[in-house]
């Protein structure tokens, strides 16, 4: 079972740190760490093993790669040892990238954008790609009736027009070349009943919204500690402080306001009411790929005496997306195998901002999690 | 179905804002915030209502419970307008409080107190009565054979012996009286295989140790989010500053190795390995009854990358602990009307060291509860 | 030596907190933590004591000062039992507070602002009266000619026309009516060319900007901390998470945008660069009058190693800056009965945001104001 | 003017960062972020130039240099590609250490010593010798006679005996080759009054104790600032948690005890009282070389309100204290050139534990040192 990932943003520290992970887990110079599919409650033979992941993708820049690389162990995102070990396997990996086309309407750029994925399955003999969206999160577009309606959609697309953001055309190219699509910014990607249709249609599964991967995931099991306890959380405020590309993209008004809506979400899903409090991202350059997150909460106890708790979560977040990104690419592959399509709400786990009717608690998303691998078939 | 609510240490911080809050509660003039038995999963007529608890108790000293709670007012732990309120109805608890006889042999002692017992639930025609121990934390006994077997520690305690500390001894008064137990302290109370047995033959439930309030709360909901993230915990520190007379006592060498033993025992059962580091306790008579808990987590994460996340909890001790003291009390009574006997294993989720075999992360713990109720039968 | 404090906001928290203060001071039931002028360094017969403090004030609402002390003291800001305490002198100070007026011309406004002051000297036979602004902040004003030049100040004010923002029309009135004035606010107060003008011509002293009680403070002895070690502060990014009527009025973008650019002029000043990150100011609600600020500074060491502190500080504002305008009011008073006229300079010490070419750092400030009060004639 | 710089504890992590960044220095590839004697206010001909201190010293063990700084490099204390870029004058270095000779009485092994530093200046041809002890923290020694007259001391040693902890042995051992002498650690070093005597006899300067690179430093500005704002401290507690070697043999009792004491000692001196609580060491192996400090501090403000601030400080201990070793090894040249002799109060800024009844806020320890060093003679 061979299994292709193509990664949008292939060029990003995200991607470049899953690749690097990737061959470096291949070569057998590192463990698998914080890759859930490799927890031993899920750990198996149904998902195509890590090591046997084939990488290509598309990017708007032409960074080299091996540079890309090279930068992020400066940063101490990757270990340089690792960076210089993989460093053939990474040439390798060059070869299979390619540039998202400029110039032409949206349909003959989706076209082309599909034809390169299914070069990338035809020419490596893959048996199947998942698409991954790891590219500059945009923001939120105005809603059009071609979102809705397939048929609009296709019509609006071949009279020349540009109803969609590029997740979303990432999203049409991808099931147009018959590959699964997974969501790990908060872009819009697949998620507008238009794509589902498609998804549907073509009979492949997709996934998102925007991988869980520092105050959110802290949030996500605090929360429902706060709930089970019947504690009332008065507030609940928090700042992110990060660098990097994706600090300095989130900065700006848009991207923020998409970005910091999926990150109150999970508190009134699992409180039940809505805190006081905001979340702020702001951009500190001087950070780099390390964030750090300080959060207060200020919640009512018996008799409603009031009690207070703040954290901080210094973490490198593209070394906390990596692995997710791999989980992703192999739990994704392993549903389109076994002939799952739509929304895999199942793997709630991951996102911040999952899709669907689905648990806000860690917890119960972990549940849901080992349920649905344990149910995928053997490979 | 009238339940008694018997404490030991009933004239301690713990137990009289449990008595205020439920006075209060009565009264309509307090919201059942912290309680858990309230939360709307587990509502229900399965359990007897708050608002019929009665209650009594044994301590050592003969503080005025009214002055007691004027102090707890002063100190900020409950609305001094509530302890106005509900005056008069303290004053009528007070009647049932009875000092821990000294000077007799244990097995007078025993007798004594369970005198106590029965008379409180005769006087009152009381239905069942729950035993729970908010008593001054001991240190843990040297073992013994009389600890192992029942007909060697009746032979003991017949023989004039002194095999128990005051908690276990307290145990054995309840179970003789026919009253459940639970101990909310880490004190040994019931957990001996001798004190095992004779709950069994008197068909009784019991349910234990130490209530699970702050820092050991917030660390069975991280422990597992780091575990299922796959993260590797290398280091987990903490730091625990609090006054008052818990404070006092725990800073004692003796009952402060119990405590701290009991709260690191979390992380090895979920994260399935030891991280570095303790969690101490510390005196600090200016803190009163609200404590600092600070802990730091170093984990690394993919390929190695190190990252640390910290947090600071500022609770009330005694307002964390007394609705649990009221849920405990509506459930053991449950359990104990619904024929249950031995140790209620699915009570975990509101003790930091619980009895048996059983999950470690506060969700799994949950949902245990959450069963345990739906299966009771209505009242 | 009587003195006469006149508040500008006198019905707010801050003002509210001070004179409780005093009048508990007075009344021998509170001892004079938090006020800098009983240092062991500072106290001595040069200063007015804080007992004969007179006070009296304007305020645009007319809430009840008792009523005002009563809330307070319910959210933690003051003791009820002092609230309730001083109620008599309270009722009294309520005799001496008098309405904004409105709808006059801004001369007819600053006449009757100046009438009221001076009868209050008068009626109660003081020596000299302190005007104080402890009223909402407000946005920066346009600049504009008659802010530059005292003539065309007045003919402006002649002409009908309303050239000065509230804050500047009470220390108008103040230097009109032959009273000091002190300006605990961000507002633009004496601060104008025009004003400054009218202060020397008055012979009269003036002292300002925004009271340094919370984070500031902080920063201004850290900042030179790292000055003097010669680290590399990278960024240092900050948020102050507040509520009550202050925190409200904060939250909007003009008083927030003057007072977050009054927290970040320390680490200009004491660095001699300037460091990448911002300070937020916040409002929720819930927290009162209880303000959290957290700051992290991220630093380069030798070699260029990095390393990062954080803080957080939980202050109660008005607790914090109720002694500061009791120390403000006696060493203006001081340096008025001395014959100072113009900025007070050497008064830095208590100011995020000091008039004149000053230290910033908390130190120097200390040695200058150390200096001052040794130089102050005995009364 | 060349200055020697004999290192006691050459092989350890301090020592070996000192060495490699004055060498990374010399040869133009770093800053001297956090050397104080490069801050502006101090900067000046008075001091020998980093890049000309030539270094030598004792250790009692064999490590090669080389591999040591290779490991910091690794840790992330040094940046890797310095310490290639030094290799050879590491190694040049290499030559100039000695290992502590061992089986002697104390008199042959001070002899030894000595000779050892003499032989390093003469071979040099240096100037003068700065002896600096940055070996492994001691347990404070029993008193004895020895230890107070010179007399005694010095026929203690002749009829071979063993008074002196090896801090002091080598302090003895410095004099006696006419070096000045400085303890950057809290062992007992020249802190004798009979070693006091003999640097007095041989016209030598010293200093020390425990070189301030903390936690200690923060609180050496925050104490001043509650202390000048006149906030009641009412508990100071804190936790280091750190690894390496220092942390290793600092959670043993005796060293634990010395260094606990040192760090609580500027509260007391700067408040004037001792508040509550206590700062605790704790050893976390695999933190290394970066510590977590985190400390609480507890106030009351006007009319007893109570607040509080916490803090966590993560520095890399090595990085903090190499600087320092560089600076004080500069300043004691010239204080020892200048004729001064016996302790070198003026420093205190350097140190935990500063030798003389000297002032313990930063600020004025600055002030001190700014005098001291505008007060030496140009070289
Ligand atoms: N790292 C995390 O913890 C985390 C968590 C959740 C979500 N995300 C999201 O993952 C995404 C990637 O993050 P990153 O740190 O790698 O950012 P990055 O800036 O390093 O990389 C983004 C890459 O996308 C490319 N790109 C931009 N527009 C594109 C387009 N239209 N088509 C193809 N490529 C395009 C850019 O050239 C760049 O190479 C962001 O949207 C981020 O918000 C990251
Ligand atoms: N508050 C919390 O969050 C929390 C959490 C877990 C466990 N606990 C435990 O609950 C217990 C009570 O805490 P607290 O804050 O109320 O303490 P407390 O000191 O205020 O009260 C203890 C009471 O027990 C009495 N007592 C002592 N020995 C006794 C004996 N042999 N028999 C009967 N009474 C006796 C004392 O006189 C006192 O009145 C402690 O053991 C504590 O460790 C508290
Ligand atoms: N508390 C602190 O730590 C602190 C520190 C620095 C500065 N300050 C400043 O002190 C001021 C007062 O703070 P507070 O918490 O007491 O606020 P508050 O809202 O409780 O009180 C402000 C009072 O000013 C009155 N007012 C508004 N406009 C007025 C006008 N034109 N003339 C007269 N009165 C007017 C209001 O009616 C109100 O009674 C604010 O500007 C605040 O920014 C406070
Ligand atoms: N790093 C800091 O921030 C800091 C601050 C204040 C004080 N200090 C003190 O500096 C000292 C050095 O710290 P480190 O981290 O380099 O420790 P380290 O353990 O890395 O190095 C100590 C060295 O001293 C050597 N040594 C031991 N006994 C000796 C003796 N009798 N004679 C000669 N050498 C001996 C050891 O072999 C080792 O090489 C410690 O005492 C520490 O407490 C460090
Ligand atoms: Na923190
Ligand atoms: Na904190």
């Amino acid at each position: 079972m061979s299994t292709g990932v193509w990664l949008v943003g292939a060029r990003g520290s995200v991607a470049t740190t899953s690749m690097v992970g990737a061959l470096a887990l291949r070569a057998g110079l590192a463990e698998p760490t914080g890759c859930v599919t490799e927890h031993p409650d899920l750990r198996g033979s149904a998902l195509p093993p890590i090591a046997e992941l084939v990488f290509g993708g598309h990017d708007v820049v032409t960074t080299c790669l091996a540079k890309k690389a090279e930068t992020l162990g400066e940063a101490g995102v990757v270990p340089p040892r690792l960076v210089a070990a993989v460093a053939e396997d990474l040439a390798a990996v060059e070869e299979n990238l390619r540039t998202v086309p400029v110039g032409g309407t949206q349909a003959e750029t989706a076209a082309a954008l599909a034809a390169d994925i299914t070069a990338f399955r035809d020419r490596l003999g893959l048996d199947r790609v998942v698409v991954i969206n790891v590219s500059t999160t945009e923001s939120l577009p105005e809603p059009r009736p071609a979102h809705t309606e397939l048929d609009l959609l296709r019509a609006e697309l071949a009279g020349g027009g540009s109803p969609l953001p590029a997740s979303s055309l990432a999203a049409y190219a991808a099931f147009t070349a018959g590959a699964s699509y997974v969501d790990f910014t908060p872009s819009t990607g697949a998620r507008l009943p238009a794509l589902d249709a498609l998804a549907r249609e073509t009979h492949l599964p997709y996934a998102g919204h925007d991988g869980k991967t520092g105050e959110t995931l802290v949030k996500s099991v605090l929360a429902p500690m706060f709930a089970h306890r019947n504690l009332a959380v008065r507030s609940w405020s928090g700042l992110n402080l990060l660098g990097g590309g994706d600090g300095a993209n989130l900065a700006s008004p848009g991207p923020n306001a998409a970005k910091s809506a999926s990150k109150q979400r999970v508190l009134a899903e699992t409180l039940g009411y809505e805190p006081q409090g905001n979340t702020r991202i702001e951009y500190v350059d001087d950070l780099g790929d390390f964030k750090t997150a300080w959060d207060l909460v200020s919640f009512a106890g018996f008799l409603g005496v009031r009690m207070r708790m703040e954290f901080s979560w210094h973490g490198c977040d593209s070394a906390l997306a990596a692995p997710l990104v791999l989980d992703l690419a192999r739990l994704a592959s392993a549903a389109h195998r076994a002939g799952r399509h739509g929304p895999l709400t199942e793997l709630a786990f991951f996102f911040k901002d999952p899709i669907g009717d689905v648990p806000h608690g860690l917890s119960e998303q972990w549940d849901l999690l080992r349920t649905f691998v344990a149910g995928l078939p053997e490979a």
